[in-house]
């Protein structure tokens, strides 16, 4: 018989989902045998409803979507705020819940996992500011309320809510006649218009500069805003909230723009332009160094998701896709000014203790082609955010939500939605503690992550912003490099190492690059109140927005 | 100069309060400041937020307030589920967010921990459902909205969110000029007519019995009930969800009443009551055997918080508190009735492997007066549920709201609030792997409770529900003996053991117990497929309601 949990199974897999992360619990065990009895599907289970949220985050960046299961009240309510970093930052996850059947939520019964009030709607409505779109399926709704949340997470790129009583997973329906409705991406008037615009502006300037966000990233876009970027030369910037938006070996790719952080020949560079193109830009403070940014809208068309801004004319209903994808087509654009001039410098280590400044380097030097680069808020974020990544590199961070914790099981995500590339994850002491179990995971599905763990003694960010040696930035001590024993790896899977010299570092790093089919945790030792440069910088500034 | 954030603390303080938990974030670091310099308040930083909600929430039931530190929208978000537990439970747990200045607010701005929408009111408006009061101060309402919302705390013993912006916690304000309002504990006459119904009823009654729940432990109402009973020598019954409102070492407490799942002269003679007076009691799946009690109504006066119903007029708008505090003024009541039979047997261990049922049996006969259990979701709360307590010894778990992980938190959260008695967890493996970072916290507090974590690989629960062998029942394997190592831990402090026999059981618990400086960690082994009986039975009710 052809379910309704066939059906949103099928789905999924239409939208490129192979690998469904959560928890299960007794309100949605049948529906996940529908799962595991599927060839096209594989179940993850996680240790707890916050990683599987931050995992399928991490594995909606790569793979363009994600699902995770939970179940009723508990389990979504635990997941919740990793589902709010998926709509703040534009990752289009699907949470199903699985809920009590719909005769004992009509009923209004006081079943285990309710406030016993009787309303099971309470949970559903507290997704709504961190959801695009929310269904209570019924057998007789199902298929049509499936198909209008999956294209909603289509159109926006944001998390959609699907709550899955019992009995509804469990009954009959019909195959999907049609696939799921794919937004167009053709370009009609509004779309045309807008890019003789772009076309017209470009060939007058003399000066252009591009600006690409973390939209191109949750559209899928990055392909072509580097083919468009290529074949033009135009000189391209990035946020940190979009780093790898374009792939970044490109020559004409200039570094990571960051308002009054930036390097200062990239900013008086970005900030002298006479014609800017931002792409799924939103300037947020740790995007902006705290809106220290100077761009000059009378100079600029930025295209957003949800809207476009012309020369300050505002265009709504285009479609964004399709003016991106489309904008390699445009004829006779080819820029001939200057770069700025980038430094790479040859990492030569020492047997000095590694410092942050010199770690950086060190992987800026060191990282290759077809790698992940994953970075934790902390000194880990604003050390890795601005160097060069090789080509066909890719970076997750979460600059707007940053919740700590999240890179971890989202690195493990990431790398299960592309196993090709090695994922490598910097991640800080304090940032590690709040989601470490996940590590079990890791070692059962024998994944090959790089886990590069800073240890500094504590919130080495926080101490920078505030309360440099006050007792609530020290957190406990751990045995870190214990851990993957602990958790129930052994020796052939994963190596586990200490360093604290940067002659260390450099020979951990290379080992664990060419030993592909191993899992790393390296246990970086730095000093508690080293911090990047740039770091530095933010923190004085984050200081001065909070008084 | 006197500061909001020392208004709050001192009303915090005014509430029993001495220990706050969480954890910082730059929003919060000024107010941090403001804890950690006083004198009558201690910071106890958690690895996480989620962990925290449950640890205050652990707290709160032994103190009767909690309160909890976290971070604007990343943090408060993640403790979320924390506090809709405390809610479904009737815990007087406050939640403090620390959240950007009012003029960030004010002016919308795309700052970190948003959803860049310049809409602060989102995370706020989630929290509805899951708090009964909620405020977002300012420096002008702050006394006022403080005062307001912890007496609304007090008033219905359920959770409170206090938005604190950054600037407001360092406005200056006056101090408290009135203790903060408590509730009249007098009665009128509402509360003389209910007491004399009670009193009458309970006179002419031959059969009477007491059937008291969770709300008694949630008023603080434990010694009241206890007094009455024992006066008056009244047979009284607990459902598991309200296990320890009343001494259970007194003669006349008959066990857990848990509808056709209670051992059957209990069940009897309850359901064979001419009289029944329920005190706080809240009828759920978990704690009726799935709504198989019958219990009539047409014999009974029933009291909670939000109404009494007596013989089946509703009451409202009576001073619950004030009622169960005077019943054991009333005059001439004595039961003289038989009571059913209890068996307290020896437990003499054998060499054999340990089983669920011997365990259980192990622990009845070997805990101690003045211990506190704390049993999680699972075999352990199936199994640790109908066990006799000895004298003024407590008991915590959550059977409605049943989120897994809630314990171990919670009992490190209740060891801190009572240092006297000590704590017994039981957790199984699967539960412990959500929140198993509060290990740091055990050992850095140098706290003692013994430990149990019942390793019989996976959820054996689930296994009982549905899937007995499905592998997402399945998780990986730690070493769990590990584990404090791992974290921290010395051997003078921690004392990590596996158990496998029966003789190892009583061994390493006796030992424990002995030895009141050091925490104990203590596997025990048992096998996957094993469960109390009563597990066993519940299970299949439960897969019966998801039918
Ligand atoms: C869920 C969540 N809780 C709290 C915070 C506040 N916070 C931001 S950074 C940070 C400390 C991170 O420390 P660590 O990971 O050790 O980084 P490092 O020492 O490398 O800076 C904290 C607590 C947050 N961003 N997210
Ligand atoms: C937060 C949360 N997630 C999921 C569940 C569903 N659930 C209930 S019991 C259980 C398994 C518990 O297993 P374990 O702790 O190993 O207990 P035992 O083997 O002793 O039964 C799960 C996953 C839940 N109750 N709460």
């Amino acid at each position: 018989m052809y379910t309704v949990g066939d059906y949103l199974l099928d789905r999924l897999h239409e939208l490129g989902i192979e690998e469904i992360f959560g928890v299960p619990g007794d309100y949605n065990l049948q529906f996940l045998d529908q799962i595991i009895s599927r060839e096209d599907m594989k179940w993850i289970g996680n240790a707890n409803e916050l990683n599987a949220s931050y995992m399928a985050d991490g594995y909606a960046r790569t793979k363009k979507a994600a699902a995770f299961l939970t179940t009723f009240g508990v389990g979504e309510l635990s997941a919740i705020n990793g589902l709010a970093g998926s709509y703040a930052e534009n990752l289009p996850v699907v949470e199903i819940v699985g809920s009590p059947t719909s005769k004992v939520q009509n009923d209004g019964k006081f079943v285990h996992h309710t406030l016993a009030d009787g309303d099971f709607k309470h949970f559903m409505k507290m997704h709504e500011p961190v959801t695009a779109a929310r269904t209570l399926l019924t057998a007789e709704n199902a298929t049509f309320e499936i198909d209008r949340v999956l294209s909603q997470l289509l159109k926006e790129r944001k998390p959609v809510y699907i709550n899955l009583p019992v009995d509804v997973a469990a009954a009959k329906t019909e195959k999907p006649a049609l696939p799921l409705e794919k937004e167009s991406s053709t370009t009609n008037t509004t779309e045309q218009v807008i890019l003789s615009k772009i076309e017209e502006s470009l060939k007058n300037a003399q000066k252009p500069v591009v600006i690409a966000g973390h939209e191109v990233i949750s559209f899928g876009l990055e392909k072509a805003v580097t083919q468009f970027v290529s074949e033009t030369k135009l000189p391209i910037t990035t946020l940190n909230f979009g780093k790898s938006a374009v792939d970044e070996s490109l020559p004409s790719f200039l570094g990571i723009y960051n308002g009054k952080l930036s390097e200062i020949s990239l900013k008086n560079f970005v900030e002298s332009a006479d014609f800017i193109l931002m792409i799924g830009v939103k300037l947020t403070d740790s995007s902006t160094g705290a809106f220290t940014h100077h761009l000059d809208e009378n100079k600029m068309i930025s295209l957003n998701i949800d809207e476009g801004i012309i020369f300050n004319k505002v265009v709504e209903d285009f479609d964004f896709r399709a003016v991106v994808s489309s904008l390699s087509e445009l004829k006779g654009i080819e820029y001939e000014g200057q770069y700025i001039d980038k430094q790479y410098e040859d990492f030569i280590p020492s047997s000095a203790p590694l410092s942050q400044d010199r770690l950086w380097q060190a992987v800026e030097s060191l990282t290759q082609s077809n790698e992940t680069i994953v970075a934790e808020q902390g000194t880990s974020f604003f050390g890795a955010s601005t160097i060069f990544l090789k080509s066909n590199s890719r970076f997750i961070g979460q600059p707007l939500w940053g919740s700590i914790g999240y890179t971890f099981p989202a690195a493990l995500g990431s790398q299960i939605a592309d196993k090709e590339s090695r994922h490598l994850l910097f991640i800080g002491d304090g940032s590690l503690q709040l989601t470490v179990q996940e590590l079990g995971l890791s070692i059962r599905e024998k994944l090959n992550p790089i886990c590069f763990i800073i240890n500094n003694d504590g919130y080495t960010v926080e101490r920078e912003i505030h309360g440099p040696t006050q007792s609530y930035n020290d957190i406990p001590m751990w045995n870190y490099s214990k851990l993957p024993e602990t958790f129930g790896a052994t020796e052939d899977r994963v190596v586990s190492k200490i360093v604290r010299t940067e002659n260390e570092f450099v020979s951990v790093m290379k080992e664990a690059q060419a030993d592909i089919n191993r899992m790393y945790w390296i246990e970086l030792v730095l000093e508690k109140e080293d911090a990047p440069k740039l770091l530095k910088q933010m923190g004085k500034l984050f200081a001065e927005q909070n008084k």
